[in-house]
């Protein structure tokens, strides 16, 4: 992790920054690699401080390294400001108001507290090795999980039952979910954030299947869409379109591609094949530590693609009362395209 | 849910407050009943607006009575800054730096933000029946659950498969689990917060099991220290000392007592027994939506007891290197003391 710490440093020092108070936990684990629930870091030029309290030294112990370990008692804001110094970075878009006017009163003179955040969040996205590991290892958890799901069918099974099976045999594989299961069938598929329910699956039905695992604290994501039997020349058609614009916007995945670019390239397949107002959200995002991070692949996303970035690619049609398609890889970003992560295929399957 | 929106509305007028903006999710939850992850609400005199997003349009109408839903597209801040007027609480302790700044800027001229973070957390604190029958059934699953690993037995399986087959049995119960687990053995056990793990449980040891169910959003939190053959004098002397302080603060619970003075009397005792320097933590706290909120019994707690609140009574001694031994119930407050939700015996069992 010692390239992480290395990375924030060089960013601060791009900020114009003396000190990063970093306190946001999943920013704080990325950095240290601590799992607890209370914890905060600073970083300055060759300063690593690490703060829990007593209930976490000995998991600090063993998970934190390159950090100087720092078990407050007491007066928590105040143990922090008091090795704070100059410009310090801090993270302004998880900071509650309370605790940011509370640090102030007990910052030292010359200390100034600068909105910084969204700092750790931008070096998280080009992962290491050691997370790639974690993430290609969660897919490979997941991508079981819809083999077995498809060995059992889906046809008089409720969409909670699937769902509810899916998550216990991520678990029993030893992963997490990521999310709690999408299982949408039927008309369900159009609510792209269904809830799954007690509805029993029927025959002739499509049904998205969004589904993730959780594995080292690293996430995957994915989504597929079955059909139990012939869905019909509608659905079909339909599936059709978002198949060749899945294909063809992970085709514009590259080191350098910008995130609204690749987006507008499954749009306008979909915009040109009459269905554009029924793709209702942006073609991706990043996942790693959380299952939505950045970049983002959409109509207003001017993030640049990186080697190394982990994003989704998941174009989808819902029409409304009838049904929905989505289909999703996530794929590591390379220099001249990228490494898909998603094992599974990806032509119409029918299912019993 | 009717009673939740009075009541906040009669503590805005207590706080001379023309309008109340509710941000935090599990607040949003409490007085809506929205359970998605966008969504915020406007409480004033005869006015109540839920705000959320395209989404969750379909969950709110679902869920959501009594307020007046509203879908925002587009400028999120914009839509809801537009609805208040005259001296607006926010959730200072919940709401970000970059929010608040972000809000001001589209408020209105005379419209005020004022800091009133933790208003509708003291309204959360007594429960109305409602809320008192689903803890009631998340306790009764995590009491099954707890019967249940005891008929399995603990000696020759690790920390972590007990913990893990505890999770999976109460969601097979309907639930879910409120927190993770907590199984640990021997010396573990004097780690309050020990992560279960690969340590197999050995015979004549103290095994500490903390653990919750939750249900309809509703936790349980509940704790038992149970013994694999005979733990030793030592250990059953540590065990007496730990149910007799128990018992006596439970005792002590009734509204309009003090948290400080419940607390003082577990304290006291195990103080007097010699342990008090292995007693690291407060009597207990309140539970509802969230398995940690108010009020609390502590040393330094000021709240004093009102009926149908919820509380944890979990004194505990931890001997570092050796054993720990905890003993939680958690309680319904009455007007002359408590009504207990935890149905398991509390004298020392020995468990294979």
């Amino acid at each position: 992790m010692r390239g992480r710490r290395d990375r924030l440093e060089a960013a601060l020092t791009a900020g114009e920054l003396e000190r990063m108070l970093v306190t946001d936990l999943t920013n704080v684990r990325y950095l240290t690699g601590f799992t607890g629930t209370n914890g905060a870091c600073v970083c300055g030029p060759g300063l690593r401080l690490f703060f829990t309290d007593f209930r976490y030294t000995e998991r600090a112990a063993a998970e934190v390294e390159g950090w100087e370990p720092i078990t407050v008692e007491g007066d928590w804001l105040g143990a922090i400001a008091e090795r704070l110094e100059g410009r310090v970075g801090f993270e302004d878009d998880q900071m509650a108001v309370r605790t940011l006017e509370k640090l102030k009163e007990k910052l030292g003179e010359g200390v100034e507290a600068v909105p910084a955040g969204g700092t750790v969040e931008r070096l998280r996205r080009v992962k290491d090795a050691e997370e790639l590991a974690a993430i290609e290892a969660a897919s490979k958890i997941a991508d079981e999980v819809w083999e077995w799901s498809v060995e059992r069918g889906f046809a008089g099974r409720t969409e909670r039952e699937v769902a509810r099976a899916a998550e216990a045999r991520i678990r029993e594989l030893g992963g997490d979910p990521s999310f709690p299961a999408i299982v949408a069938a039927g008309p369900n598929g159009a609510l792209p954030h269904a809830e799954p329910g007690e509805r029993e699956i029927g025959r002739g039905e499509l049904i998205v299947f969004d589904m993730g695992a959780k594995l080292d604290g690293y996430c995957s994501d994915g989504t597929r869409t079955y059909a139990t039997g012939d869905p019909g020349e509608g659905a079909r058609e339909v599936y059709a379109v978002v198949l060749a614009a899945q294909l063809a916007s992970l085709a514009a995945v590259k080191a350098g591609a910008k995130g609204e670019d690749v987006d507008a390239v499954a749009r306008k397949l979909i915009d040109e094949a009459g269905y554009g107002k029924h793709f209702g959200h942006g073609l991706g995002h990043g996942v790693g530590l959380e299952v939505h991070e950045g970049p983002r692949l959409s109509p207003r996303s001017d993030d640049l693609l990186e080697p190394s970035e982990v994003v989704t690619v998941e174009p989808g049609i819902y029409l409304p009362g009838q049904l929905g398609v989505r289909i999703e890889d996530f794929v590591v970003v390379a220099e001249n395209g990228y490494r898909n992560l998603s094992s599974l295929p990806k032509e119409l399957q029918l299912v019993e």
